[in-house]
């Protein structure tokens, strides 16, 4: 299992309540924990990217109502759907990209509905429901923890011994309740004593590669090597790369795979050099609803993030002139993805036919 | 013509005797002239990339001994040969990549090919030689600043009107003796009164594009817009993309051209997405004592230009035992070269028949 803290969770009174999570921003040089103690924080927390992730902002999104549940005053069940409705609406706002944030907050809120002669129950039921956002917050946790350890199993069945693999982003523990989705994939691969070479693209702009996958693979002693994102054509070219792995943030019913951008062009150029192109993702990122990758909405994030480098520079490497470009995700086509890896098996093309009948 | 100073110029006595140049790694931030007044100082400014771009390198070279040549004592002929064949060696170790450095010096140096009877000859001679080489290194500034606006009006035919370009590092004004080879062909295009829209790859890890090109280009007024490397590829399955046009290091005689790391994969990219991919160098970049790209040596740099980010940073991106993949450059082949744009005309493929002939 991971070396690495719980990259979040919660925190009971007298403690909390609290979200308690890695601050990602933080990372290579310090590992330190955040408490979030309001909602509005734990958006905050969100939004600044200190939990970052696909499933990770799942959980992020059930505890956040949790919380909300926690620090309402409401003394009857209408009262307390009121403030987490409102919750939700605060948290959904937050990011647009991520599925699991969005079926997340469906999920918590689902148990909200009680029959409606019920609703004006008072405090014993308050506290009672109370309970179950806060129960339903933990399995979705729980259940991310065990999705990403079945996921990474039928994933390492993928990587043969002495594989070459290039990963973009981070798809690790750290963008889960733990463990990883791609990253948990080669976990598993080196826990069944596959010997694995890992090439990290750094992932510009926000750098989660250099930063946080590179972090992860060297607590697990799994060899890789920091590359820029220019950089893996050319050692496609050469021979040095077998497959790519990555996460997603978003798979359509057709099987387009939004993913942070610069997932495309990896994909096109693995096509471009034969290689195997895999996406690692729970069924939370599964998005029946949407038909197809076009329409996947994808956000616009902060010109600085470019040219700030992170926020880890006062001044700018472009001049203060400069129109910015920043696309957080971009849309792999069905078309360049040789397998979807799940935690209830792997799927090939067609997805469409392959994900029909699934529950999420 | 070009609105920033020239890149590199030579400044005589009593001022000089030195080499004046733009020291690139300040910019965008400030415009910094730096006079290198030893060999020794301007091999740090190459090796630093204070100047660098394969015309400009040319230049340095030159000018490098021309420097050595009024620096020298020598009062014979064979003692001038002899200290200019010391500095030629010094300067010849700087940088692997860029043919122009070492055509400049080879042309330099064959001024001093006086008959083996004058060799002895004394200090008039040597006074005059020096004046040759001077002469010589002069000759090849003014004449790669002719190149380029020829080869700008050659390379403009081919840019329509409203175009969008993408290009990546900086083969501008910054890169030559001025004017600039890719970006000579933009603003070539843009004098004649075409609208252009240009989309800078960032060029990681050292943001020559960011730095650079996204200066020049704002100081010609050319509509652009930065992005990290890692999006081209979106932008060009959005169809934001008409063409790629980059500058190169060094072309084989069969048309594989080394350019900055990352132009082979926006090539394949390109070729993915149905669109042209353009090569924009003086006929000094042309190697046709190089076979194939594949016999290019490639410049492998310092691992600490990727985890400090162009030396901006005092921590690393990386973790500090992260291992780190940094070419400097990558080899695009012919094949994926829809045309290279020279002083002397467009050559299409196959170029190994086109270059037949030519002298560099």
């Amino acid at each position: 299992m991971s070396r690495i803290p719980a990259t979040i969770a919660w925190i009971a009174p007298p403690e909390g309540p609290a979200v308690r999570m890695i601050d990602q921003t933080r990372l290579p040089g310090e590992l330190v924990m955040i408490d979030c103690r309001t909602v509005e924080q734990l958006c905050e927390a969100i939004v600044s990217l200190r939990v970052r992730g696909a499933p990770a902002l799942g959980c992020a999104a059930g505890y956040g109502l949790a919380l909300a549940a926690h620090l309402s005053s409401a003394i009857t069940v209408d009262q307390l759907v009121e403030d987490l409705s409102r919750a939700r609406a605060t948290i959904a706002a937050t990011r647009p990209t991520a599925v699991n944030l969005f079926w997340a907050l469906e999920r918590v809120m689902a148990v909200l509905d009680v029959p409606a002669e019920d609703a004006h129950r008072e405090l014993s039921s308050v506290r009672d429901l109370r309970g179950k956002v806060l129960a339903e917050a933990e399995l979705i946790a729980a259940d991310d923890l065990d999705r990403c350890v079945r996921l990474g199993r039928y994933g390492a069945e993928l990587l043969a011994d002495g594989a070459n693999v290039i990963t973009h982003c981070n798809a690790g523990a750290l963008a889960c309740a733990g463990y990883g989705t791609a990253l948990g994939v080669m976990r598993a691969a080196a826990e069944g004593g596959k010997r694995l070479h890992v090439w990290v693209d750094e992932t510009r702009p926000l750098l989660q590669g250099a930063r946080l996958t590179a972090w992860e693979l060297i607590q697990e002693g799994i060899p890789c090597t920091v590359l820029c994102d220019n950089m893996a054509g050319w050692l496609m070219a050469q021979g040095k790369v077998d497959c790519v792995l990555v996460g997603a943030d978003r798979i359509a019913a057709n099987g387009d795979a939004a993913n942070k951008i610069g997932t495309y062009g990896l994909a096109v150029l693995a096509q471009a050099h034969g290689l195997p192109f895999y996406v690692a993702a729970p069924l939370s990122t599964l998005d029946l609803d949407t038909t197809a990758g076009t329409e996947i909405r994808i956000e616009q994030r902060s010109p600085e993030e470019v040219s700030l480098v992170a926020g880890r520079l006062r001044e700018p490497i472009t001049p203060t002139a400069a129109d910015i470009y920043n696309p957080a995700f971009d849309v792999t086509p069905a078309e360049l993805i040789t397998a979807i890896i799940t935690e209830v098996g792997v799927f090939a093309p067609p997805y469409e036919k392959a994900f029909c009948g699934l529950q999420t």
